[in-house]
């Protein structure tokens, strides 16, 4: 029997164990899961939450843990959600160059935690920000939340924070690539990180091209800054949350941190729901009227709009 | 008013005008989509499906490119379905180095087409699926799926193939970067490509220490084979269409495609059957409801299940 009403308390006074406990009930999904969102949702909403996301190799890590190291300089309370991409198989994250967060290992005031993107379309849409609400709650001035990959739900989910980074590096195919990852719209802020090679300038120069930084905008509009650093040696990563505070201001002052936000709670209901809806499919039907199904479509006697017909018919009753 | 009967006569008799015009439909989710989905039901599961993924930079286009040359020397019919990642908000493909596709363009027998992954969760599990469907009707004997990222659904939609290719070059973080994505599980098929590049044997060890190929085996297991190519060159394409022709047998023996087939097939259902659901909840209460239900969220004063719960109770009376 968890006692979910202690476990809040705990974690609102910022006790690392009762936050991983309640972020493992919101990962395994587990039958208190709703009990906890509920007792947790008049304390958030006071995080401030920064997506950073940047192909394999920018060094997303050695930036989230410089950035870390800059917050806690300053005396915040600091989280990190590491979305770390697995299996579609074995639902386990690969912690590969975790280790350089251990430099924050010990930190009382610094939350580390690592979530795999499990096998399910949709099933990290609804497990990040669950995590995201359990930091907010135990009191995190910022949350940083890093995708390992760049794919479709790894963007997403850096896309819905309050501030999203883009990370490049010279040298990796650079500008063209990210643009056709598509997270060159997402990025508030921009960061060329491993500025000491060959070829920062020109990658910040391509950067500030491809995202017509040049051309006119509206006086109230943002302007994503380009900011280059060297996030193994610290270099550049104070100047990285200036620009993040910057963003953050203008979010305030132009009513857009209340936008996003709600979009992002938006989303996160609708996910929630369409999650309820799926599990009440397999209730209903079991997974042998799917298999059935599935057999005539294959056989070419059913096609699959026929097939999803049949399957929904029961649940709406329409 | 659009005749879908003709439409599908004509894309089965292999005229890429049409085939071209019943994937439009299937990507916008046309009003004809049901119709043509149940006309196209019979004269389906006859391609053989192989898809192709690997990080940025490794050679997918290159490699798909020369595997359609070596599929038409065999004389086979063959379709390209290149999954191109794309801005959550914009919608639209980026195309950059598709010109390479350009050798075929004049070729009747090959139909090349890319698809944009969308915003939305779930958007590309069904349109991918169903162009799929089109290039079979219309006779390709193999159908080529390329995945242009290797973020979790583009991951997703090359495993579902009937035999994955998972493509790694030489120095490129090599091995844990693919692990790391998640990549190797799904692997039929391996190839190293760039194999003239310094490091490419190291590659090929180390991919073959990952994959535990050294390890013991049931007899019947089937042993992913590690080919070697140059694809820019057409260097070893052929032996990789060899791989794929035994991988291909060894799952019609072992009753392996069948399996796979219907996976795919469930899980095609399932993706619609959502996205049906997901449609009528927005019919049913408005994006106002939904709004109204987020602000609350964000103010504290809902938990996200909760908005859920109310957002899903009017569609099932439950």
């Amino acid at each position: 029997m968890i006692d979910v009403p202690t476990l809040v308390e705990q974690a609102r006074q910022g006790r690392p164990r009762a936050v991983a406990r309640l972020i493992s009930l919101v990962e395994n999904a587990a039958p208190e899961l709703r009990e906890v969102m509920a007792a947790l949702a008049p304390y958030t909403g006071r995080a401030y939450t920064v997506g950073l996301t940047g192909s394999p190799g920018v060094g997303k890590s050695t930036s989230t843990s410089a950035l870390v190291s800059a917050y806690r300089r300053l005396g915040k309370r600091v989280g990190v959600l590491a979305v770390d991409p697995s299996s579609p198989f074995s639902g386990g994250a690969l912690l590969g160059d975790r280790v350089r967060m251990q430099d924050h290992a010990t930190d009382p005031e610094v939350f580390i935690r690592s979530m795999a993107t499990r096998g399910h379309l949709g099933g990290l849409s609804w497990a990040a920000p669950q995590a995201l609400r359990v930091l907010d709650a135990a009191g995190c001035d910022v949350i940083l939340v890093e995708t390992v990959g760049v794919g479709q739900s790894e963007v997403e989910i850096a896309a819905r924070a309050d501030t999203t980074v883009v990370l490049l590096a010279p040298g990796m195919g650079d500008g063209i690539q990210a643009a056709k990852a598509g997270i060159l719209e997402i990025g508030d802020v921009f960061v060329v990180n491993k500025a000491d090679r060959d070829g920062a300038d020109a990658t910040a120069r391509e950067l500030n091209h491809m995202l017509g930084l040049g051309e006119a905008r509206g006086a109230g509009d943002w302007r994503p800054p380009i900011v280059k650093t060297v996030a193994a040696r610290g270099e550049g990563v104070d100047e990285v949350v200036e620009a993040l505070e910057k963003h953050r201001a203008w979010l305030d002052e132009h009513g857009e941190l209340a936008v996003r936000r709600r979009r992002r709670a938006a989303d996160e209901v609708e996910a929630i729901a369409l999650a309820a809806l799926r599990a009440r499919i397999g209730d209903l039907h079991g997974d042998r009227h799917l298999a059935t199904l599935a057999e005539q479509v294959v056989a070419g006697g059913l096609d699959p709009y026929g097939a999803a017909d049949r399957l929904v018919a029961g649940l709406t009753g329409r």
